[in-house]
Order: structure tokens, then sequence, then C-alpha cells
């Protein structure tokens, strides 16, 4: 089955305390973003890779393509003004509902090749799959009469590549935008797809803070 | 207000792939388990430490703290089978309900002063207090009828120190022990305290992997 990989970049580098978009930021001298699509490179020669950035960062992306002599395949394509419509442009680009698409966080470099790997083999078996971890710490629901005390174990937090066989995505993403969408699972799970949920790797962090960069230099 | 501290060291420290108990594991050339007692004591000079080990650890923290010269002034109490029972273990050696208890993970050496020192003031004014930090993560609920994604704003993730008055944890832990008691806040929860959440420092990790005392060493 064919396989595409479409690698989300949207941000404005703000929470860094960088002019530069955290998705350029550089970890062990090479752009976040370029580690990311290396790895899904790594995971599978054979996998089709989209990259959705931001209008005014085309010409950026070409310059530290070139600075770097990056040579990875991928494609780049416009997104949009919220990941859904970054998502949504990018599929655009496939062709045929025959396939399954793994979408990703741009900065989250550090997925391992097997979490890349297996969310391909789940989404083939069971439609639509998402890593997921256990929460470490203790949860609270805040509510409108106050917050309450969580059982954590009846929680996942969930990462990326969320993937998909491509007729059950491409088809939710014909339904339009929700505002309450906050990953492509949940743009599935309200079009009536439920989700398997596997084991991702912890390391898989998003790469949003300073501190999550000096992570990202010592687990990468 | 008369204050305490209890600091909880009961890990066995089998994750970290070592044999030494977690909170003994040396970051930056000192054990966990100091860092986390000069926090303390550099937050409030006026604060009571009473630290909770298993009684099989006694020895070789005494030989810890001659080693390191380790002089901050703090009391050790024998730890129970469970969280709960290590607090309530701690909590005989507090004479009078007229104080505020700050109850701390002690493999949690990154918290901050200023987050101390907040527990204090929050937990004399409100009753309870938690430091919580928001979700980086999409979260799902797993249910019998399968999982679903929850808005992750609704939820916070719970640190430590839980801080409390006196009067108010000193009665809950009266009640005696549940099992579903995750964390002290629980406790005083089912006892009918209404917990104040606060603002916690994201680096105020639990560190209980190897992955997690690397980024002790990048953070501390």
């Amino acid at each position: 089955m064919k396989k595409y990989s479409i690698i989300v970049a949207g941000g404005k580098g703000l929470r860094m305390g960088s002019e530069l978009p955290k998705q350029f930021i550089e970890l062990k001298g090479l752009p976040i973003l370029m580690h990311t699509i290396n790895k899904f490179h790594e995971a599978d020669k054979t996998t089709n890779i989209i990259v959705t950035l931001p209008k005014d960062q085309k010409v950026t992306w070409a310059e530290l393509v070139q600075k770097h002599q990056f040579s990875t395949p991928h494609q780049i394509v416009t997104g949009g003004a919220t990941r859904y419509h970054s998502v949504d442009n990018a599929l655009q680009y496939i062709p045929a509902h025959d396939c399954v698409i793994a979408i990703h966080d741009g900065v989250r470099p550090l997925v391992s090749t097997e979490v890349i790997q297996e969310s391909y083999t789940q989404a083939i078996q069971h439609g639509a799959a998402v890593p997921t971890v256990p929460l470490k710490e203790s949860l609270r629901e805040i509510t409108k009469d106050g917050n309450f005390a969580k059982n954590r174990s009846d929680f996942r937090l969930v990462q990326t590549p969320q993937t998909f066989r491509g007729d059950i995505i491409l088809h939710a993403f014909e339904n339009g935008y929700q505002e309450f969408f906050t990953d492509d699972a949940s743009v599935a799970e309200f079009n009536g797809f439920a989700m398997h949920l596997f084991d991702g790797n912890y390391e898989n962090i998003k790469v949003t803070t300073p501190e999550d960069l000096k992570l990202g230099e010592v687990l990468s």
C-alpha cells in the first residue's frame, strides 16, 4: 500500500525566545525539521514526504536546504491558518484513497523509526492509529464546580504520527472544520472513526520551549 | 505559622536500571535527595524538614551524609508500605495542628524555591494548595466503550509540594487509607477539602527514568 507522511511545520518560534521559527532551530547542527524528515525517510524509504510550511518561510527553508546540502526527498506545500487547514492543504496532493497517511508534528524530531513503522502497520490493520504514553503525574480535571482528582491510568497522552488509511482521513477532512479539533485523531473521531492506540516512545517530545531543546540535545 | 516539609523518599531504584534507590543517585555530584532537601531549606530557613526513608536505606543515607558532609538540618523517619503510610508516619512527628505542612516527592529536586514559597502562602490562605502545569500533549480517556479525545485545557498535571494547613491534613489522615489515594491532595479531597491550584514550574519533574536524569543534568 502506498505510503505518505505529512509533516506539519507551522510554528512561529515565539515561545522559543527566538526570531527563528522553532522548526528551523538547530539541534546538533541540523534544523529540527530536517531531523524529523530524515526519521521518516529512515523508517520507510518508500514513503512520500509532504511538508507543510507557512508561505513566508519557504524562502528560508530553501536557503537552509542549500546551506545543509539537505537531499532527503520531500515536497513542500503551503500551510494554512490552523493545523487542520495545513493538513487539509497537504491532503490535496494525495491523489488516491488507497494508501496510508502518517501525519506528524515537524517539531517532534525524536520519534523513533520503530514508532513510525508501527504506526503504518497499525493503521493498515485498524484504519486509524495513534501512539500514546501513560501520564507520569497525577491528573486533575477543572470543572465549573471546582477541580477534582482523576485516575491517571484511565488516560493517555497522545503523540504523533497519527496515521490513517487514506479513505478514512480523506473522508473525514471532506466534512469541514470544527473549532474543537485539537489533532488529526479528533477530526477522524468526529467523523465516526475509532482510534487504535499503540505504545509511543517517551522521548518523542514536541520541542516548543528552550527546556525541550536542551532535552532534545541529550536525548537525540 | 510554624512550617514543616515532609519529603517522601521511598523509591527502590529499579526503573533507573540501578541497584541504588533513585533518590540516592547523584545529580551533578550530589544525591538527588540532598538537592531536594537543600531546595526546601533555601526556600525557607525556618521550615522543619522531615524525610521518610525505607528502614533498610537508613544506613546508606547516614553514609552518604558523611561522605558529602551534608549539614542541612533534617530529621529521618521510617517510611511505610505506600506513600500514604509514609506521610502518615511523618505526620506523627508533628505535634500541633496550628502549622502548615508541605509534602514533596524526594525525587523532584528541580522544584523552584518560588514554587515552595508560593505553596506555603497559598496553603495558609486557602487551606490546601497544589502546583500544576498545563498539558503539552493531546489527551485521550480510556473507557470500557473505547477511547475518546478530551479537551486538554480542562485538565492539569499535578506536581508537588502539596501543601496544607495542619488542621486539614492531620484530620484527613485520621480517617484511614483508601486504595484510590494517588497523592496527598486526593486524601484531603476524599475528606471534603477543596484544592487550590497555582502555577508550578515545568522543570519540577519526578526523576524516575534515565531520560529524566539526563534532563535533570541539563536543567539543574
